[in-house]
Formats: C-alpha cells, sequence, structure tokens
C-alpha cells in the first residue's frame, strides 16, 4: 500500500551533522521491502555508552529480551536494526536470529556480540529469514563515512509516510557537543515504554550509571507522553549512545550535576522533537493534538489523565470532525481513574475556555472554537481542580485513513 | 443522522410479558428527537426492591449522583428515563433538573422523590430543559396498562440502531417468576461499570441485600465484559428491580443460598443477551467478536487480557479487514500488564489453533482461518500460559462506521 504523506510532515528532513565516534551505513536486503533500505548498521568508537528505554510489554521481541540481557555492561560498540519483520513470537528461532545478526555484526566490527545492541520492526509471528540479513551486515563497514542520516531513518522506517530525525547541539563546561536522533512509528504507538524505534546518538562522554537516568526521566516527558492508538508495541525501543569523542569536559558527578543542565535541556528538546513527530505520523492523522493537563493530584496522574484525553476515540473522532465536543473531554477525565473535582473543573480548547467550576460558562460563543478546530494542530487544556500536577501529551485524530491503512496492512 | 440497522441486530424484538407489579409508559417530549418516544416512565408495587451498578467515572452526571444518594434505602417505587441530553457536567443546574423530574415523578406515582430512581442519556454539558419533560412526566399514568416494552426500549435510545430486550422465566422453590430486561447503548461502551443504559425487571421478592450483590457479581460477567471503544459513559446504569409480586415463593437466607441457584442462571442469561445486544450494535459494528481468554494468574486478570485485546484497535481493525492478524492478539496481551508466560502462550482464531508454546505452529494454513474472518462472529482464543484464570469478553469490530458516526454526531 503507497500511503500519502502526513499533512502534518515537516517541511524536509533536517540537516544533520555527524557525531564522532559514530558511523552509520545502511543496505537493501528485500526481506519485504523492495527499493528502499531495510537494515541499518551502526558503529561505535570504543568507550561509547549505552542507556535504553525498551517496552514493557510481558510479550516483549527476541531483540528486546537480548539488549535487556547486554545492556547491564553500560557499553555498546554497534547497532544492527532491520524493518520488514519484527521477530517477535518466534520461539527458539528468534534467538538463533538474534544470535546470527548480532554475530555478524560483531565479525564486520571487530566487537563482541555481546557489545552488539539489536531492534527489529515489522511483521509479528513470522519467523526472520535472517541469511539474507547476515550477508548485508558483512557488506556494510565498505559503506560507513557517508553517514547518510536520511536514509538511516528510512532504513529503519514501516508505515511510516516521512523519516524522523532531529538535531541540537549543547555545551558542557565549554565544550560542545552534538546531539542527533532518529526515529520511526505511526502505528502501535502507546505510552509507558519508548516507542518503536528511537535511537539518539552524542559525542559527549558519560557513564551509564548518568545516562540511564537522564534517558528514563526524559522519555517520561516526550516518548512515553505521545499515543497514536493506546496499542504498546512488543519492540519498542529508545537507546542513547555516548561515544564521549566530543573534546575532553568536565565529567558529571552524577546524573542530577547542574554541569548537565544544558546538556539534559537539549536531550529533551531532541526527545520531544522526534517523539511529536511520530504523533505527526500517527497512522491516518490530519490534524496534531496536544493536550495539557492541570491541577491534577501528581505529575503521573497529570500524565494519566491527560493519555485517558488523547486515547479515547470519542475525543480523537470529535477532533477528526472538527467538533468542538467538550463533553468527551470530560467524560475522559471521569474514565482515567485518576482524581478529580467535578465541580471545579474546567476546560479550553484553543485557549478559549469552554467551562468552567463544573459546568458551561454563561454566553458560550462556539464559533471562535470551531475556528480552531478546523486547523491542524489542536489545543485541549483542563484543570481537574485538585492538586498542582501538570503534565503535556500529543496524540492525532482519529480517522478513515487509520481504518484503511490497518485493515489493509500485515503490521 | 440516519443510522442503518447494524447487520449484527436481532431479527426482531421479543415478545415480552407483562412483570406483576410494573407498569411503564412512554411520551415524546420532543427535547431533541422528533417523532419517537424520548422519556420512559416506570411504576413499582409498594415494597419493590431495588439494586443497582453505577459508573465508576469521577465526573457522573447528576442523575447518577441522585441514585447513589437514595439507594441506600434498597426500595423504589418509581423510574424515570429520558433520551437526549445526558444532564452530566451541568454545575447547580443539574442538581435543579434532577430534583425538578423526580418531584414530578413522584407527584404522578404518589410517593416521595427519594423512591424514584432515575437516568439521562445524550449530550453532555448542556444544560437540560427540564420543563418540558416535568409536563409529560404528568400526563404518563393515564397511559400505564398498555406495558409496551419495546416502545419503552426506543425511549431510551441514542444512536442505537435496533431495541434491546430480553425475558426468561425462572423457579424459586417451585414458584415461577419473570425476568424482564431493556438496554440501550451503541458508543462510550467501556468496562468497570454498567453500560448506559440497562434496566431489568422481575416479579420476584427479594431483599436489596441479597439483590445487590447478586446483580454485582453478574454484571461483572456481562456488561462489565463488553466494550465498543473503551470510553467509560458519565452515566453508565444497569438497575434491577424486584416487585415480589410473583406469588409466594421461600425467601432466600442471604444471595448465596442455594434456591437462587436457578435465577441467578437466569438473572445472568438475561444480563448476558442484553450486554450482547449492546456489542451487536456497537457503532459501525460490522462483526461481533468473542475473547476466549484461559490460563491467566486469576479470573480478573483473565479478563483485563479480554479486555486489552477487545479494546485495542489495531485487533478490532483487523477484524473488519477480514485479516487472521493474529500478532496483535500477542501484542495486546503484552500490553494487558498481566502475566503472561510467552513461551507457553497459544492463539486460536475461530476454533484452529495458529500458535502454540510461543510460535506459530508448524505447516499453518491461513485459508480456513480467513473463511471464519469472513463471517459475521469472529472467535479469538488465547492461552497465556501461566494459571487457571478465563473470562469471556464480547467487543465488535473498528469500522469507518464508527468514524462517521463520530465525527459527525454531538453525542
Amino acid at each position: 500500500m503507497d500511503l500519502e504523506v502526513s499533512p502534518l510532515a515537516p517541511e524536509r528532513f533536517p540537516d544533520m551533522p555527524a557525531v564522532a565516534g559514530v558511523r552509520v551505513a545502511v543496505a537493501e536486503s528485500g526481506l519485504k521491502y523492495k527499493g528502499r533500505p531495510d537494515l541499518l548498521l551502526a558503529e561505535f568508537a570504543p568507550g561509547t555508552a549505552v542507556a535504553a528505554v525498551l517496552t514493557q510489554s510481558t510479550a516483549p521481541g527476541a531483540p528486546v529480551q537480548w539488549c535487556r540481557e547486554h545492556l547491564g555492561a553500560g557499553t555498546a560498540r554497534g547497532l544492527v536494526v532491520n524493518a520488514g519483520n519484527a521477530n517477535v513470537f518466534t520461539g527458539a528461532k528468534g534467538r538463533v536470529a538474534v544470535e546470527a545478526m548480532t554475530g555478524a555484526a560483531a565479525m564486520a566490527l571487530g566487537c563482541k556480540p555481546a557489545e552488539v545492541m539489536i531492534a527489529s520492526t515489522g511483521v509479528i509471528g513470522e519467523p526472520l529469514p535472517h541469511e539474507k540479513i547476515t550477508l548485508e551486515i558483512g557488506r556494510l563497514p565498505a559503506r560507513f563515512g557517508l553517514n547518510d542520516w536520511e536514509r538511516a531513518a528510512k532504513a529503519i522506517s514501516t508505515t511510516d509516510t516521512f523519516t524522523k530525525g532531529a538535531h541540537i547541539t549543547a555545551e558542557i563546561g565549554g565544550v560542545t557537543v552534538n546531539i542527533v536522533g532518529i526515529a520511526k512509528g505511526s502505528g502501535m504507538i502507546a505510552p509507558d515504554m519508548a516507542t518503536m524505534l528511537a535511537f539518539v546518538f552524542t559525542d559527549a562522554k558519560f557513564d551509564a550509571a548518568v545516562l540511564q537516568p537522564m534517558l528514563k526521566r526524559n522519555a517520561d516527558t516526550t516518548f512515553n507522553s505521545i499515543t497514536v492508538d493506546g496499542d504498546t508495541s512488543t519492540s519498542d525501543t529508545l537507546m542513547l549512545f555516548a561515544t564521549g569523542q566530543a573534546g575532553a569536559h568536565p565529567a558529571p558527578r552524577d546524573h542530577r550535576d547542574p554541569l548537565l543542565r544544558g546538556f539534559e535541556k537539549a536531550l529533551h528538546s531532541v526527545l520531544k522533537d522526534l517523539a511529536i513527530q511520530v504523533a505527526r505520523d500517527g497512522e491516518g492523522a490530519q490534524k496534531l493534538i496536544q493536550v495539557d493537563v492541570r491541577g491534577a493530584a501528581s505529575k503521573r496522574a497529570a500524565r494519566r489523565i491527560g493519555l485517558a484525553i488523547a486515547n479515547s476515540p470519542l475525543v480523537k473522532t470529535a477532533v477528526a470532525g472538527e467538533d468542538a465536543n467538550w463533553g468527551r473531554v470530560v467524560m475522559a477525565v471521569g474514565k482515567s481513574g485518576e482524581k478529580a473535582d467535578r465541580d471545579r473543573m474546567s476546560v479550553a480548547f484553543g485557549g478559549i475556555e469552554i467551562a468552567r467550576d463544573g459546568a458551561r460558562v454563561e454566553g458560550y460563543d462556539e464559533a471562535p472554537v470551531t475556528a480552531h478546530m478546523q486547523g491542524r494542530e489542536v489545543l485541549i487544556e483542563t484543570d481537574v481542580g485538585v492538586g498542582r500536577g501538570k503534565a503535556t501529551v500529543w496524540t492525532c485524530d482519529l480517522t478513515h485513513g487509520y481504518i484503511n491503512i490497518n485493515a489493509d496492512y500485515r503490521s
């Protein structure tokens, strides 16, 4: 199925620099797709630290299990990713495929298999014919040096209608470091994991002990705050690699060191940029929806309320229909299971207050709200009136396109 | 919007007898709909016991709040229900409308307002112009005696494409009693409540202390085991009224008395029949889906896994597309948060085993499974391999019809 590019796509893929200590190359294995890259190999300089946030699914894929086993060391020398087959629910064969792929990558990169991270995306339940992939892996080191991030992003995509990248620089103790990220995803997107798949590379130098908690807390407010359909993938993977090749900067004492303030802000911005791009490419998306929740019992409660709104098919279809149906927002707050004071609750669309203190405002005029609903970006705000917790969540509308894609596509 | 009758609708509304001690009448208040009844008044004989399961929403409607306050007495003399306006999120005005409506019903029936139960369904957030309704309520007692259950079911409906009723008889200590129920619902249907709205009437004689726990446990396996879109209504109401007019039967000692076995089985069958009718009328439904879960850690875990499958937009669109995409069932089990052993998990569609022990069966032939998917009723079975908990959940597919209805209709 040929999919039209999302109307919410950025104008073009950003210019992204090389990251010292990272080399990438792609190939066309032909496993499922024709005429496009579907295999990515990345090489990291010795001493590269790695952190990851992986799916919370109780039926994770074989690649996720491999990464869990080997992340403990906190370092990585390589990454291999294929698109077209997720290698999930493939039993003992799945493990064999992972060992073959990481083994081939280790041989190509001159490292141990345990130092190679792996991710796969595509159909679930079909054995992965790994011979096609291992053959190509051996040829990839010859192509290092081009560092074409756009083709790297393409190689990890499935039903994506555009490639997703983000880049920023930050300073650590006067030393400039790069952060570059790529991501894929447009369906089976739901929080409590990182979305399938995002890889972020930096030339800053950190231990995994610093990297892991920093990645986790920033994933919570970015990738774990988007949703397309509430369906959590079996393969969700967000990984951050830090090569330490930027030039000598002071070492942080721990992951809360004020020295990291600028870097963490930059990291958050790259993760948020990529996460919103995934929401913009939600299957069938015609509108990007931002949900701001205030007045909740806690930050966590606010996020859960935001996700209840963002996952509600009734809210999402109302936005698709450009209908300012704020009653459905009230319904979604009510079903979230989190504390809310109905008689102090307020709702606004596009910055225009519609309901306050548990009832519609006097003299409510729907016209300006409807005008807002007709745009490409819709803002929904609610104050649930019980505390000071707040959170922002992003999603897209639910349209005929979602049905078309998912009733026809064997993903 | 004129909706086509669901292809899953029963052939016709069942013939349902009068229930001794219950009189019903309907009217056309014209609040929102034209040319159809939208107001129901029921009168119960003195001593009628009442039990209810109400929405768990933290933003419930004013009618739900009224019922919560007055159910404690365990008896009821009347019930008033209107369609077209849910009287939810209407602040102090909502309470005024409830008091006006229950007050008018009490006057018409010659009882206290506290003895009148109430439910409303329709748009959220618009003040309910109760004058139209209270005027009609006064005229309704003159029409008691017709006891037209089909028009009663029509009067409580909104986007329903068919009216829903079910009837059965049971024996208690040799005395035959009647159970009659009506229900409405086709969107904003999700569990952990009773679905909006269902009313069941029997001429058996029980205290509320017997009725309430019996209703609750049977709601769990019927109304709380269906879902259309995972969106919990602010007004969900399931009520059971027992008039005690059937003729003298022995009194049960408590709600677990073996004397009740036949009655409880009959009650369960009426609730299940109504609940499945609601799933059959799910907005846009083209197929009824039954999900059977086995091997879960507990009954509760099995139900949660079943609901994760039944609420998954990816599973529901796959069924709409007649695609035996069993990998999405694995995904949904994985995201349920309940224990599952990936390597002992099995999946079957239409009774045909597709995956066993965590991988696709050898020599899997998709043809007979695809034939099953082309029918109107789809059976999905999974054994998650950790315990003995089992549950059954019902839902419908997710189609273009759902988008059409909800992007256009202000419900």
